[in-house]
């Protein structure tokens, strides 16, 4: 491999010259610069190699985004909520200088992800799939797990689930609503679970802590009003799957409310209940969960549960570049009341 | 530094067993896994190195993505267009099982990022920084060009920005206007430069060659309506500048059709009206140019140039991971007649 100093003596110029052609191009006066690149050329020099950089800052300069879930990472750009996280991340990598790399989280490619991922600190959807977090221990790699609590020796970043939770059913049941329907999210690809009311306790076929933790919480909150959540259906989607709304209005026809764990499955049942002529919340009420912006332009605009998702997303990249001791942080949540909420028609 | 062999010494194992302790865990009985694993932590044993593969693979399986401007990441995606673009690049890498890492484009760290940034490719915003282009050039990465033809050496995908141009003008004067405001896109930072109509050739102060090219598109089809654009005043802003509307009807009050080059700019013209009490269509008519999903969904819904946004960062991506023969493309365009345009009140 030709050199520095191959190049500065083909084009009769100093090492520095031409270090500076690629390094600060911007110091060397033009008609230079084109004879060191002329020359570069004609040895096949390609610039200082940035693996040799790496070799000895041991940096990456780049923070790794994992979806919060076995989801693609284009799932990420197209979620309201994906997407105000990845701002948040941004913000403090361009405060950083730090560049973002989305990272694909499906089942197959995740572990190997974060084994080679070319960053100093990875940002983590959810600590159920331990070997994520096992892999980036084994990598001494600062991270931050968003949405679940780890234990005091990992960087946590959760929302207060509960608290969101008893105050949207709350909210319902004050209304005077006693039908509910429930959307859970799937946290794998694949079409909606439905899980109708039965006998016995229905466990959730996917789900992080932090659905288990919601779904507690409108549990408590209709037990509060002397409702089981047992007689209400539950439906696990991915926030993206265009079919939610479909499955809600075609198996739970007797729901006058229907709460979604995310703005973007509460988004999908006002587009179907549009294209079936069903009005909101004149026949039927529904909630979001997020707060995103979207949340707040829909037709009507959506009740939902909000925090701060950019400060999050903020937060955990800062996290990874302060590279502190462990903290766990618990995210405070709102019910944020709008127009996609009233009294029951019947 | 320990090896595996002498992880695999402490823990009684062999190399291999060691080996897919970190590469394939799913492998290895769980109790087998513990002990590997307490051996390599007692002997500071990391995992495999990220970066030995990468000298010995020379491939970073990631893909660079800078922003159309000298804006930061957060900016992209804050942008309803910049967030389509890198949603097609995020489906291209998710088929390939490649990273997509946004790569900050402010001014100072630009070049540096292109020489340092660990990708095996780049799409770059446009070609008028031609640093950029040569770095790129001198790290023998493949590299696309979006929204400039950098010449038949050089992968590119534009728009066709004269023809959406002449087409919403066009619809425009159809319906009677011929007093007009033109946004035009601030390619850096800063706040919106305005210039008034003059005697003289106004230049943007910043633009790449697509905003040129749809000046001289807004140009001649005002000039087949019997109009001068040189008695149009012409505001470039960046997209997201929040102010952009209120600088607008401050400065051109005249204005029944206000041309924006592209939605995001067009919906910060609504929102200002909409706090001014300013009626669109009836009061003033508001173009916008790239058919986001957002453009849709305004109040009222925007008129606006569409092309195939996510297409085009997919295709992007592609080139970069085919790295086949250079190949120029024009993206067509197609205007969309929507509710924000209406004949001039007066």
């Amino acid at each position: 491999m030709p050199t520095l100093d191959d190049v500065g003596r083909a084009a009769g110029v100093s090492r520095g010259t031409v270090s500076n052609v690629f390094n600060r191009p911007e110091l060397v006066r033009p008609e230079l610069r084109e004879r060191v690149e002329a020359a570069a050329r004609a040895l096949g020099y390609g610039g200082p190699d940035p693996r040799g950089r790496l070799l000895k800052e041991g940096k990456f300069n780049a923070i790794g985004f994992m979806p919060p879930g076995a989801y693609p990472i284009a799932e990420v750009i197209r979620s309201p909520y994906g997407r105000e996280l990845v701002l948040g991340a941004a913000q403090a990598c361009d405060a950083a200088g730090a560049t973002l790399s989305l990272v694909n989280g499906t089942d197959d490619t995740r572990i190997a992800s974060i084994r080679e991922a070319l960053v100093d600190g990875f940002i983590l959807g959810h600590s159920a799939d331990i070997d994520l977090v096992s892999s980036a221990k084994r990598r001494r790699l600062p991270f931050v797990i968003v949405e679940s609590d780890a234990g005091p020796d990992v960087n946590s970043i959760r929302t207060d689930g509960r608290k969101g939770a008893l105050a949207v059913i709350r909210h319902l049941t004050g209304l005077g609503h006693r039908n509910f329907a429930i959307l859970s999210i799937r946290r794998t690809a694949g079409p909606a679970i439905v899980h109708m009311p039965g006998e016995t306790e229905r466990a959730l076929a996917s789900g992080f802590a932090l659905d288990h933790e919601r779904l507690g919480g409108f549990a408590d909150a209709l037990a509060e009003a002397g409702l089981s959540i047992g007689r209400m259906p539950i439906i696990e989607t991915t926030p993206g799957d265009p079919d939610a709304g479909a499955v809600v209005f075609d198996q739970c026809g007797d729901a006058t409310a229907i709460v979604a764990m995310s703005d973007w499955q509460a988004i999908t049942v006002l587009d179907e209940a549009l294209r079936r002529g069903i009005h909101v919340p004149g026949t039927v009420s529904v909630t979001g969960f997020d707060g995103t912006a979207e949340s707040a332009r829909t037709t009507p605009p959506l009740t939902t549960v909000a925090q701060d998702i950019v400060g999050k997303g903020r937060m955990a990249a800062e996290m990874i570049l302060a590279n502190a001791p462990p903290r766990q942080v618990v995210m405070p949540v709102e019910l944020v009341v709008r127009g996609s909420t009233a009294r029951p028609h019947r």
